[in-house]
């Protein structure tokens, strides 16, 4: 995309990449559930990611297919770079066509194996609106925990291998380095070794498609790792966690409050500001292994 | 709130200061169209903002009131500061109850002028959801575009003035400082002058929290202003400033693809990176001043 840079009183023309967001629409057996904004690519992973989240499918057998949709075409719309868009000189190719990129399409459909027993009028609200008070955080909190159990899970982590997770994250985001623009999720195991990573303009589908890449590759629930966040925390970002099993929540920014009391009700590990050598521990700090005691007696509390 | 920071191998017991988040449910003459995770306060302009936003309300004669409703209760809710919450030393209380606080409640209440006339099974779907053709990139901004018009304002800002705004927007964010978790918008007139700030654990409702200000205060459609984002700039932050009438959005971090594209088509100006002496223009390049050339012809081109 051709934009005008300024730097100080140096002005120039240039090509740019930037993140790609465009609407998926989430189909469930032909029922539109939601439309979230998203950048294209994993887009199965992130629809069976979002059903996993929101309590709808909890293993890879409930899944029968997930599949693109045809719908209303517009000219010079395929076989491009799903991640990030040029029109100039930097790019692989030159276009004149509308600048709007897709996969395949922005609609899925998701098959289940049992179709019934979903509940679509739930399904199509958001679900803290179907909890019976109104609405208030304690209401909230306690429909997710009635939904989605507590992690008993003991498994423990060093504190050095949760510093060195945000440069491992950052090597392998090569599209973030590019545009700038792209929030991360990332699941290591308790060595730091990194499983996989996934990036979007939205915080929640970049989530959802570690969810998702994790329900497809039949990994569920997810015991024994660490979720690594590029930016914040929110209750929400929690509770996905939550609803695929993750012990351990590492944020590089700050988390809310509702986060962390989820996490503290949810038996997961929330930290914090994991930066350098530092981090906050909000919850669960039993999963953070102690350093040794400087009288020598062990080498792990 | 108790927390374990660790500094390289010193640990220690602190207590923390987090950005709140909590549920507000937005109802429009009782009926409930939104539950949206919110920092508390400024919820009025919230909901505002929001019924805006969405292009329900037009100027403050739209609306009648906002209150918020009673609804189910819990022990020690009321009577605290509602932007940010501790219970140890650091802050002014001590509190052994529930950690979750609200203003006045986590339920508001907006009643119309004219409530006939709002079509509440559109909004209570993502606007999105109603483009005829399904859903694409293009259908998206199109639908958008019919519901606002266009920008034509043709007003004028220096690369100067654009340069001192995050330094301004983060002497206003005292918040923002204590607890890293808040996303801030504000807004600006063309000399540089900060009319509003906004701050909020999410973006969209930061932004819509400063046009529901300027809702209630009688300023819109907002004409020779300037937006600033603390983050990035995302497609839906575009159409937000839009229906507030705001010709110069600016971001501190990168615009989305869709961003950009919208802009174009809307005739606002969009300007992302703007840090320190730089920044990218990606539409409307027209509102942001040339430096004078170094013939010394002219001040400004």
């Amino acid at each position: 995309m051709a934009i005008r840079r300024l730097h100080g009183s140096a002005e120039s023309e240039e090509n740019d990449f930037l993140a790609t967001e465009e609407p998926l629409e989430i189909r469930v057996e032909g029922h539109s559930v939601a439309v979230v904004m998203r950048t294209p690519g994993e887009d199965s992973e992130l629809a069976a990611g979002f059903l996993v989240t929101e309590g709808l499918v909890h293993a890879v057998g409930d899944v029968v297919d997930i599949t693109h949709q045809a719908h209303c075409s517009f000219p010079g719309r395929e076989g491009q770079n799903p991640l990030t868009q040029t029109n100039g000189r930097r790019g692989p190719r030159r276009r004149s066509g509308p600048q709007f990129l897709v996969a395949d399409g922005n609609v899925i459909d998701v098959r289940l194996r049992n179709p019934k027993s979903v509940d679509f009028k739930k399904l199509t609200r958001h679900v803290f609106t179907s909890s019976s008070c109104g609405i208030c955080s304690k209401a909230s909190i306690e429909a997710v925990r009635r939904q989605f159990r507590p992690i008993a899970d003991a498994c423990e982590v060093e504190p050095n291998v949760l510093w060195e997770l945000p440069q491992l994250l950052a090597s392998a985001q090569e599209s973030f380095q590019r545009t700038g623009g792209l929030h991360a999720c990332a699941l290591f195991d308790l060595t730091g070794r990194l499983l996989v990573v996934r990036e979007d303009v939205g915080r929640h589908n970049a989530l959802d498609k570690v969810v998702g890449w994790a329900l497809l590759q039949d990994r569920l629930p997810l015991r024994e790792q660490v979720l690594l966040l590029s930016g914040r925390a929110s209750f929400e970002m929690l509770q996905k966690a939550l609803a695929a099993g993750i012990p351990i929540v590492a944020a590089v920014s700050a988390p809310s409050s509702l986060a962390a009391e989820f996490a503290r009700q949810s038996g997961q590990t929330l930290v914090g500001f994991l930066r350098g050598e530092r981090m906050n521990i909000y919850a669960g700090a039993g999963r953070v292994r102690k350093f040794a005691r400087t009288d020598g007696i062990s080498a792990h509390l």
